[in-house]
């Protein structure tokens, strides 16, 4: 069983990727190239990735005293990823790139992510490299961007520290201006670091010559204090060696050491880290910390940070429905060939009958078909999303507005709905395997390990409820909510006219109208505390209501294309997702409406 | 922080266990005899059993081509278990036993389990002894059992096959009569047994002296057929080395090999396996088969078995209760100890404010609160249940079928609630703990991938929705599901005269109605089919149900009490549990009233 038709019905049946290129920037692209580069990247991940995934939870990565180790198949898969091109497949012809639309690139990246999340595909990489082209200056684009598009070196982004966790504004890392002509530096203003940063991935190992880390830190103000919040923070490339303007390596490590590998419950082929920031280990130039070039100006750390992590977010999101998948596609052929017992019929059960094939049992077929509603329509929104960063960098521009508004909006579920419903999708993978989905002899165990971290890494799922109801819904006089409702009330309309769909298309609307009220209701006392109380719960909600609406247009799509197996499965998982997960809003609903305080008051004795 | 208040409360001031006092059978027993019980537990627990878990799961069982090597902390752990008495508790004295209430018995293992579940605490030895107790010779009691309680061997239980996983009628071990003189053997009639069992727990290691494997195997018809179905399955004591009628080894070893241990996700203390009998391996008295003797009458060995199945599902059911409460206790520790960022105030957030415990910020504390509704809540179903037992045993004669069809009735929910609510709290145990709780160096994601074996062990669940609402709401004309209306509406009574309850009283006289009418719509057709294609989610509504009630009898129990911080937080776990949870049911019963067939007609190529 292959993802590609699923990939393909999405990316062109239903979004239409192939009117993209009749703007300039795509103008070279046609169906042929949007499918040359899915061959190639489903190739790799067939051939690289795919057979080495259970290597890499079993050999995690080792640290000697001096080196990272990760088995050789990481280094052959990273770099026929890199061969691939793909690491900047999406920029300018100009700089090596394919200016290939983002729907495609992470689409083609899909299928590196269902075949072993944890080796890895450049997504920090490309993402620190398209941070320094939107932020850096020419030097830092040319020197660190250029060389992490072509492999050459790897990027990290490094904002956690041990004692601040989630919260940014507590970042203690401090920079101070290096020797009196700090400015004067063609890689930018250099700094002194000198701080501890937690969960960095891929922080350490010798995949690549160089390690580009991207870091927050704060410099201090004439008092010597680290300014509080959040806005104090800066942004500083800190190479983990020295290089010149041309890109060469001095020959100097910079200050940044291992101070110890995080051991995972799953992910295990990405090494994760903490690192030491100028702590004295490798002294270099005759001064303490480690070297650091600013990044756009002091004080927009965060601002520019932020355009990476939104990506992250989506490339996190769109990791969960690919594991997902891969445990959907794997429990799916478990079900084809294991025989065991029989199913129910009119009369119960006939043991005389020879036994059965699994998915012949009632309810292996509702754990499969949860299974696709949930992956598959992850995998519509992750791309939906896709078009939209597409449509904010090549729209019109009151088109170009409305994606990025969308984007902020939707960019909290896109992350986290993925990640608790695919992880659920996984459990069920390993309930149709049986005994056998709990053994490591097969895949699933390892997809559900693996898709843990991802409500946890870029941004928690109580940091997305809270950027949701908290920030989302609310700015721009909640503009961004109101476009979201405009295009789900297009596809009801489109919907509504469809017998076999307008039951659903009323669904839809009603729990559109139930978010609406919630909304409402969470914030009618204008108090923060309140509101977001039952943040969870509401951004729960929410998902869902995205999920429907994407699945009923998906829907849309399959009803205009001929009968197959495959339209069936399609409508069958959105009447899935209509019947059995739209209901199961009111709950969460409920509570954030009443803005039920519960939880909130208890007194901490109490627990 | 300590389990033992919550388990003293529910024990004492709700099911009012010393009440069993009064009854001839523990007239010797007293509050204080049972909280010497409760204390060497908890005792034995915290100092043999904690300390050890992390490294069970680090050095598995490993098998050098002759004997399964576990640490040595699981051989002390055990010894100490064995020396506690507690695997005879509840046994008569006359057979060195302590005639403990099963409740007590129940609440004591519970500390085990929270401890470390899978260095065991000689659940399946019991079990397999109980068995033998009630349908076993006076010989094989004397011989097995008795050696059983004493420590000195110990019991697994094996059902499955390779080919035939949970399809017990199709279990293909073949057992033939041992000669002429098959039927004058002491120890029962002697049979020769060839066959493969999988995913036998403490199927080979070197604990104990000896293992009493307890077989399931069918006799072939006078054709050399084996009979199909499930009733041809007959029930055969198989020792590891023989034994003579004193118990003594006669120092031959039986023909059971180890063909396979099985890597777990977790639950890695106990040595899982695949057993061949009679393969040839270690050939026995000249000829072929491992050598088993008869418990009870060919073709009821799946009644007898039974026996022990339905301890082995309460069994389960609070091991993972246990998990979870191990990782509520472990995550409310870190929430009360991890400064991190600042709650959000009426004005929002000051960054300017020191940082806060995790415990101050709504959404921890709704998680922990979430943790603590499903987790003590569960606990106090299985310690109903377990009450049930003890009734069914000592009650007056109507009271103990009372409590015989309540049991059946319950148990799918004893056993299925808790392995998907309890694990949903080990996943909110890992987000409480970030990133840390996704590592290995706090415990939490242990007790995650240990509490996913319980959803498929001891019956998947589809296998319990199955038996609840294909067999146990029917049966009796439906007595059973009414005579749990009656205890359900007994508190409902009660509490609606409350007025801070009343309102949940309502909601759960609701619940039951709906789960009534689910009940009756499913079957409106009288097609299983049609009925029992959304088993599961009848199986959570039934579930949600008796939680909820099981909260309400509880929290009227609190109510009594004096204040403190204890009853206000029993009252919240319970508020909870009314405001969060039980609103989910409509979702799952709405599937079920309409005998959805949304999964079940998909048909195969469409997946």
């Amino acid at each position: 069983m292959s993802l590609r038709p699923t990939v393909d019905f999405l990316l062109h049946h239903w979004l239409q990727a192939e009117q993209l290129n009749q703007r300039e920037r795509f103008a070279d692209h046609s169906r042929e190239t949007f499918d040359a580069v899915l061959d190639t990247c489903e190739r790799i991940a067939r051939e690289k990735y795919a057979p080495f995934n259970r290597l890499v939870d079993t050999q995690e990565p080792q640290f000697d005293g001096e080196r990272v180790i990760l088995p050789q198949a990481t280094h052959d898969a990273q770099k026929a990823y890199a061969e691939s091109g793909m690491l900047s497949a999406a920029q300018d012809y100009a700089i090596g790139g394919m200016q290939l639309p983002y729907t495609v690139e992470a689409a083609a990246n899909a299928f590196f992510a269902m075949a072993s999340v944890s080796i890895g595909s450049g997504m920090l990489t490309t993402g620190n490299a398209n941070l320094l082209m939107a932020h850096g200056t020419e030097t830092q684009k040319r020197v660190f961007a250029l060389n992490e598009f072509s492999g050459r070196w790897s990027g990290t982004m490094c904002l956690s520290e041990p004692q601040a966790g989630s919260s940014l504004s507590d970042v203690a890392t401090r920079a101070v201006p290096d020797g009196e002509d700090f400015e004067s530096d063609p890689l930018g203003p250099r700094f002194r670091l000198k701080g501890n940063k937690m969960w960095i991935s891929a922080g350490e190992h010798e995949l690549t010559e160089n390690i580009v880390h991207l870091v927050l830190a704060k410099i201090p103000g004439p008092d010597g204090q680290l300014p509080p919040g959040v806005k104090g923070i800066s942004l500083f490339i800190v190479p983990k060696k020295l290089v010149d303007t041309e890109g060469a390596l001095t020959g100097e490590r910079n200050d940044v050491a291992l101070a110890g590998l995080n051991h995972k419950c799953g992910w295990r082929g990405t090494t994760n880290t903490l690192l030491n920031f100028g702590e004295g280990k490798y002294p270099v130039r005759g001064a303490a910390g480690a070297i650091g070039y600013l990044v756009g100006q002091p004080g927009e750390g965060l601002r520019c940070m932020f355009h990476m992590m939104n990506e992250a977010r989506i490339g996190v999101g769109m990791a969960a429905t690919m594991l997902g998948m891969a445990g959907y596609h794997a429990s799916l052929d478990y079900a084809k060939n294991r025989p065991q017992g029989r199913p129910v019929g009119p009369e119960g059960k006939d043991p005389n009958r020879p036994q059965s094939r699994i998915i012949e049992h009632a309810d292996v077929k509702r754990m499969l078909l949860a299974q696709k509603s949930y992956c598959e329509g992850a995998l519509a929104l992750e791309l939906y999303c896709a078009r939209l960063v597409d449509e904010q960098h090549t729209g019109a521009p009151e088109a170009a507005d409305e994606a990025r508004l969308l984007l902020e909006v939707l960019t909290p579920i896109a992350k986290s709905w993925p990640s608790e419903w695919c992880l659920e999708a996984n459990s069920l993978a390993i309930q149709v395997h049986g005994g056998y989905g709990y053994t490591r002899d097969f895949p699933v165990e390892q997809y559900w390990r693996d898709n843990r971290l991802n409500m946890i890494h870029e941004g928690t799922h109580g940091i997305q409820a809270m950027d949701l109801l908290g920030r989302k819904v609310l700015m721009e006089n909640g503009r961004g909510l109101q476009l979201l409702a405009q295009r789900i009330n297009a596809t009801i309309e489109r919907a509504i006219q469809m017998p076999d769909l307008a039951a659903h298309a009323n669904a839809l609307g009603k729990a559109l109208q139930d978010v609406g009220a919630a909304t409402k209701a969470a914030w009618a006392t204008g108090n923060p505390a309140e509101a977001l109380a039952n943040a969870v719960p509401y951004l729960q909600a929410f998902g869902h209501t995205v999920l429907a609406w994407i699945w009923l247009d998906v829907a849309l799509a399959a009803h205009s294309a001929p009968e197959s197996a495959a339209r069936t499965g399609r409508l069958a998982a959105m009447r899935f997702f209509f019947h059995y997960e739209l209901p199961k809003m009111g709950a969460w609903l409920g509570v954030v409406s009443r803005r039920d305080a519960t939880c909130a008051d208890l007194p901490e004795a109490a627990f």
